[in-house]
């Protein structure tokens, strides 16, 4: 029934490569099926103004496509002025996720500034980019760990996320393209490795759904995640 | 327990005062508490690009506070070169919501915009901003049914929003300023007058909840929005 | 002759409720006729570099419209990247008006932020600015000085603002929309409650004035804010 | 009294060369004592989208300042990403100004542009701006009869400007820099070559001004725009 | 001598991976030495204006760094608001040198943009650029022309650049990052696979050459660019 | 051959007026034949950044055209909200061109703005705003000099541009607006007065060129700039 033939809840193949440009503290390129996204995490001397002396450490994301990930080009951003409102809100969302599994007191007052940049599209970007961004973020922490800058392990549990859907009526795992194209509910689920629940946005366009598909639609969301979690840790193995 | 001396599940005292500015063809001022938001949906010529010709309306919405809505004077927008990222995201919301609720066979090839402009907030400003944008947009359609503009009524259903989170660990309806400064996990829900979901938005800072604390949460919404529509249909009788 | 049968020389009403937004320091909405304004003025902690250290204190004021406040939707100044030539000109003509009743000394070294938001325009959106405006200010300074802050009065006389215009021929007083878009020749007349002048300003779009019109427009304007300050005085009172 | 010794009364010298670049249809380069403008007129191909086939003309100016033009260096405009407020409110003056000499049905549905740009600054530049920009406008105008493109004259009268102030204590006509840095109330008058008044702006920045001193303002406009006309007057001869 | 190692006029080494994302016409993974850009090449249905109708093509190119493709993170163009000068220098660079190898008659009334993104630098980003965007602009066309929409090819020759410069006094061939961060003089070379020149850009910073070096410098880009040729040849067979 | 008649080695008439502003430490007009350009050159208290406490000084420019310096009127670059590509590049090209100049130990840490505003364009601009601009350049350190703020001479050499370029198959010097509009290539040479080159920028758009021609390129630059500097050095005699 699905356009690529998975079963309901079967996620695509997930791949994790490691240490893919020599500049960053802690980098890797995430492929979820045909989505490839490089997540570079870097180690920054600058705290936002907010945090200048609490002793408390800062995660944040930045996201980008670059124009001809997509089907058709996209205008680059650059170039726009400004970023969109869909990339505001994803690399608000990848931010917040990856913060849900940091213990900021453990990390101490420094900043790390996980750079998402998706080189091919698929559907799914902000999902991958969470997935791989916590990897990316990991290598870093271990850079800080291993020269002793950080002594405790500020990362609490990893972090993944997946998204689900309504497609053809049917609550589906892992959306790509053509399938997020034709939802008319679709949303994302970020959680840790722990099961503990982080984010939550299921949302329709000119769509509705009931509340025993929102249970259905978590139940793939766990499954999804706790497979992702296990591609993070073999490869920061 | 809450500042407030209101129970876990207990709304604030709401109030949707209609017919609020001249110029509007909809137009009310909610109050939710102390959050007092006004809502003007507008008949507008252009239509979206992508929908000309195409026989079908479009509901679209614009979201602002003024300078001094909170409780210490925040840069105007418009100064700032800018709409902000939370700006975007929640008039993005709010727009995508409304539409849930509209037959856009039935509207017909036209535009209307929901501004939703917050003269004093207090917590919970954009779940307010939806559910009297709801009631500026039955008013703005009234007049084009009147008018003969529009023959089937194109509002399938109602649409509310109320906020939900967790604060000090009990799960509580209708979050105030107070609550929401203090909670770690919050969010909203929007649902129909028939009860479907439209939009769950449950998100963590620097927190986690669990599956169980989720199903609570839901059951809070269905019971809050069950009250604000009774509220709308008052406001629009 | 009048569109709305007024005599040359009559104001519309004018109404003035005082403490309408729990945050700000001083707030008052402002109607003078179906043009409402609602103003508030917040005490901040920032003050321009150029008098840091001075000693002096320091009023501005910033305006918007709601989108819908008009006829027909207007623009969001937020959603075009800035403020346009007409908001910039206003509200500096505002904070250059309030400025003219204050003494700087007595005020002190600190800021107040005046924001003028209209809600309904008919015409004179400005002139009820600075109007309510000065009310605003008037609480806001009353508190501090109520708390000690400010031990002399820094507010010299109240600032009133009214428009005139020659319409069909004839110098006319507080000019409503529908006169306004027809009248070549108007402007702002802003006097203190001392009958000391601020600032004039006549202008003519595709028309000229004589001298002895503009005595005429002079003597209008004189009354016109003698009642605008009788009215101010009846709402901080 | 005065820094520079002149009279109360007493205009700087005031000298307008034609015909100063090669590509405009008008130019000029005029200098009101150590006060040096640059004004262009050019015919342009597009008309503003109001006024497409009403038949009428239009004509606007724009205004700038070299960054050098000043006693200290000022930031360019096109670096900072906008016009400044000032320079903005001075361009739809001289617009607005000079669209009050123009008989817009004689000039037929096309757009002049004047432009003017400070090459040196002393005080008055907005009015030695729209001085000079008549006679830019005048010369392109001229050219259009010539060519039998225009058939009646569309200029209806010269337009001049001059700057008054109050400075110590004093009614002065031309304010130049040293005066208008020191003068608490200074403004412009824009009048006609046959007396009319376009434009009155006379602002108090921490001052105010009596009625008696307004008359006095006004007479000594009369007296230097008059003056102003006649330079014109002998440029295009 | 060099820090690398390599003679004064060794390149280092060079390889050219095509087909790395689907949905591009044509695109390659350039790597010389550490420095890897990833270059697309789109068809696209809008073309410029100043074409529309001339029946001649148009080849255009954008470019970009990752955010952390530097030793250091740079900031994102897309959130400072708009591209910085050296990006726009580049990309003007990379479209004029592209087009000077592009017969416009025979690729006929069509848009190809050229997107050159950094993943990593190490020196030479641009002109690694311009080597890899004739790869996948070559791919683009022989889609076209197999896809008959082009029937004669309207790639004349290949396009090849490389970097030169004045290294510890000496001219040295295909600057790193090492050496370009010391080097006072240096620039960029570009030819054409028949050995015509397409542009020389030979720039000193607090530096000055000789014409004898200058000489040099050009025999060093002749030799440089020769094997450059060869590698796009061999990717593209 | 030429349009103007001129030799293929005849640069236009060169005119150089000094101090033709009162405010600047240093100012020139330069006139290259039709191409009009006043130079200033301010000292600026701020320094950038980057050198603070370096005791090194900097030298940098900014470039701009007034909106009917050319043929047709050009769009306000202070009203499209940035500057374009084409004036980045020449600013930074004009900034780098003067630094190769000078001795930035002897000049102190200490900030020279040079501002190039073209009055009237034919051809050559940017090469005209360096001949110019290092004359302002001169005259300013000369003031610095004379105040014994600066002590030994940082001006090393005189520094001029040309352009060139192949016009009708020829190799021509100092091409002017008829001949750079028709040029296939063209670029600009700066050299210093000691015959040192600073910068080769030879560029073709649509177009090759032979290693011979560039030779031939260069010999026409280094007579041209020969002459240039000649009247450099009688301008500030």
């Amino acid at each position: 029934m699905r356009p690529s033939g998975r079963d309901l809840s079967e996620m695509r193949s997930v791949s994790i490569e490691t240490g893919v440009t020599k500049h960053a503290e802690g980098s890797c390129l995430i492929k979820v099926g045909d989505t490839h996204v490089i997540c570079t995490a870097s180690l920054e001397p600058r705290v936002p103004p907010f945090i200048k002396g609490s002793g408390l450490g800062w995660v944040t994301a930045e996201y980008g496509m670059l124009p001809r990930s997509t089907g058709s080009r996209m205008r680059r951003e650059a170039t726009s002025g400004k970023q969109g409102g869909r990339t505001v809100e994803i690399q608000r969302l990848i931010g917040r996720s990856l913060r849900a599994g940091v213990d900021r007191v453990a990390l101490g007052e420094r900043q790390i500034t996980v750079d998402c940049d998706v080189l091919q599209a698929d559907g799914g970007t902000r999902c991958a980019a969470i997935t791989g961004g916590w990897v990316a973020l990991r290598l870093a922490v271990n850079k800080l760990m291993k020269a002793g800058d950080v002594v405790s392990d500020p990362l609490v549990s990893p972090v993944a996320a997946v998204s689900c859907g309504i497609y053809a009526g049917q609550p589906v795992l892992d959306l790509d393209y053509a399938e997020d194209s034709e939802a008319g509910v679709d949303g994302n689920f970020i959680l840790r490795g722990d099961g503990q629940l982080i984010e939550v946005q299921m949302s329709a366009e000119g769509a509705t759904f009931s509340r025993d598909q929102m249970t259905n639609l978590m139940d793939l969301a766990e499954a999804g995640t706790a497979e992702l979690v296990a591609a993070q840790k073999a490869a920061v193995a």
